[in-house]
């Protein structure tokens, strides 16, 4: 589709600076937008490429600084958000399969399906299960017994969810995740061998959850392991035995979150983090990128670790810290003297 | 099943106190736990639940202090031990799938098979492969050319095995593992492009080990990547090619081992950890959580790295350290001032 | 095949000390080599099993110090590429499957495959897809609709394509790898909750790269998210939305790169290591493992972070930085005094 660079300006109630006429049929990053293209500006970092896009319009607070002529400014409050707004509306219809089951999968028995569903090629959906309406199960999917998804779910290819997991209404799942895989449990025996703990347990998945790629969810050893209402999980992220996910919390990609913590609401926890396991962090915390956490947290605020530097920096800064105490015995030298 | 506290109480040789004749019906966490169930304390940390349990019995220390008279208690020497006893007399039966070959799979040309093996639906196993007695190869998998599995083996749906690695006895491995990818090896050309170095080794695991989701184990450049007996690794494990992995070690989630590198028997590589290539640690070696190790380990013990903190602790230390090199600039002038 | 030691010194243009008749058939790691194999001295921490080795052949260096004389070497400038071409002239022929296309696949409507390509079972083909001659696509893939791959590619089984991606020829990826999974874009709604942000862009691979086991490589918000011509990722590597690798750039295992990154040509990032979203590192620059890069990097180098310690040392250290604040007291305590 295509819209006038006024209509925009108009769906996203802003003030309109240039050209009102120019059309505009697609969204642009900025440092590779071309003719026809919207784009925008909310990150500092990107205004170095304002002098140089080839975008028709861009979106703009409303004090940024215009420095051309020959091209179209839409300010707003707040540009990202109006960026996103424009993007839904111009966002390429994609193929969306009709619902539909194929022929080439696998339901077993007593399977219960309420009203259209889309199952795909290679799909095995064991004994017991039930599917809600308006929920999709893309190709290669294994979905254990009695497994129960909700309505309007979206399951993306060769996802594994094991026997009795929950999952609520509206949730999204990428490629090549596990749900309800065995806690990581063991019992060390006198000769020094592990007997396995039976994971007795379940994985519940409440309304609205996403989750990314790659990602593991472990199964209670006994009880739940609950991803709770809203909450995002990015890819390649790992939540063991037990662990409870607050509601609208975010979790970046490759954290690890260790058995039978518990997360609080409206939390980020930022990539690469560690949370080791049996801690409370409380609601609205914020966890840096890369940090380990291994005491619980009960005061919302930021948590940060380390960062890092270029190797002189760094091997510099070693030497300093072994020669504090070397110091310390020299102020002692001193003071002795002093008296 | 449902049983008596008191036999419960006979099971595990323990003392009762309170209520013999109630009956238990499951066991649950202390904190969320139901009349009808049993449960623990073994870590401290929850011992806070014990007032608020609604759980009829718990197996406790022999020291523990009671603090109720409306609830059973079970002395034991060791009662997370003791739990687990009770929870493999207690867990559910879970549904097994009866042996059998699936038709919706396809098993290639001389395919060994001994005795009653279950093979799911969509598992692809190819030509001159081996699958002992009492081995299920849940749906979804794809298991190579060549490729022998031992006896009593569980491979979850999703899972990938190249050609010619070679499993024994008693192995468990969850979904969306990858066994036997080549490993990470180009040799840097004089126009800088890499050319791929031929990977034409295996992966050899041994028995009783098991292996959670979305693990990689690479094979061999030359011989063989080698998991030992018992060897427990957890989720998003990267294990890299010609690694060796001792018996009885513990290797948990999101740890990544770089090649060539050889760890011992009855270590405990915490999660997030990293092991650069070419080390060797010894037996007996516990690395903590997210640590990076970049040198070889050749005494017994535990080694730590970094831990997290408030932010404003952490840009104090940054700046503290900043300031060694001034401190000592001004040691040097007070001493200099002495003489 | 077996080959004479003369034969592969003069394929490497060496120099041959010893027995230059003896008859070899494989390659092998010399503390594992046993007798009829070559292998060869690279890295001096394995210059210890050379006495112990039981290879007939070693390839070393034009300077390595003689110690036996029960075994034949073959003197070179760069042992490390020499042995790489012995073991490309032994290594076994792999069973190559040949070109055909399963009848356990489903192909979509209108996909367009040239010439000779294989297939697998319960590969899943969406819609409009493409499919280059030489390419391999192997059991239980999910290729999206209007996917495109190019030639001589090489997918390995249980990996997941989503819609619309481009990938071009000569291409490895590595099972349980996804690409074009939904960046993670959220908008914070203003009850707490999150808003997904449409991910309306793709992923670009070009040509010569090649991807490991268990990789995420996002789609682009807009645009593309692209890993430009013989970079190299390994496993579970994570590339975020509108990621840009450049050419010939290697990342290692469990890397996570953040949204809008661009990394340069020619960089190595070592395993573990994190970058934060919307930087640009440029060309020739080296991160180390684990190292947590949150700044823009423009100068060529070498970049990294902490290290591990044994328990002791790490305790002492902190210890120390707690007290320089004491110092510094004490520090201004004796200027005070001296003037």
């Amino acid at each position: 589709m295509t819209i006038s660079a006024i209509d925009i300006c108009r769906l996203l109630n802003g003030e309109i600076e240039g050209n009102p006429d120019v059309i505009i049929s697609k969204a642009g990053k900025i440092e590779y937008a071309e003719p026809g293209d919207i784009t925008f500006i909310s990150n500092p970092l990107y205004e170095k490429y304002f002098i140089t896009t080839k975008a028709d319009a861009v979106i703009v607070s409303k004090d940024f600084k215009n420095t051309r002529n020959d091209i179209t400014l839409i300010r707003v409050t707040d540009p990202y958000t109006a960026f996103i707004t424009v993007l839904e509306k111009l966002e390429p219809v994609k193929e969306i399969e009709m619902f539909s089951i194929s022929d080439k999968c696998v339901i077993g028995k007593n399977v219960e399906i309420n009203g259209d569903v889309f199952i795909g090629d290679f799909v095995r959906i064991g004994n017991g299960a039930g599917i809600g309406t308006g929920t999709r199960i893309m190709h290669n999917c294994t979905i254990g017994n009695k497994v129960k998804i909700g309505s309007n779910c979206l399951i993306y290819s060769n996802v594994a969810i094991y026997d009795d997991c929950k999952l609520g209404n509206n949730i999204i799942i990428h490629s090549g995740t596990v749900i309800g895989s065995d806690g990581f449990g063991f019992l060390k025996q006198e000769n020094g061998s592990f007997k396995k703990i039976p994971q007795t347990g379940i994985v519940v998945i409440e309304d609205e959850v996403e989750i990314g790629s790659n990602t593991s969810i472990d199964r209670a050893t006994i009880g739940e392991t609950r991803i709770c209402r809203g909450a995002k999980l990015d890819n390649q992220v790992q939540i063991a035995h037990n662990v409870e996910i607050g509601e609208d919390t975010v979790v970046v990609a490759q954290v690890g979150i260790a058995g039978s913590t518990k997360i609080g609401k409206r939390c980020m926890i930022a990539g690469q983090a560690g949370i080791v396991g049996h801690l409370t962090i409380c609601d609205d915390v914020i966890i840096g990128a890369s940090v380990g956490v291994s005491k619980s947290i009960t005061k919302p605020g930021v948590y940060v670790g380390y960062r890092a530097k270029p190797m002189r920096e760094e091997l510099k800064e070693t030497a300093l810290i072994k020669e504090i105490s070397n110091l310390k015995d020299r102020i002692k030298e001193l003071e002795k003297s002093k008296s």
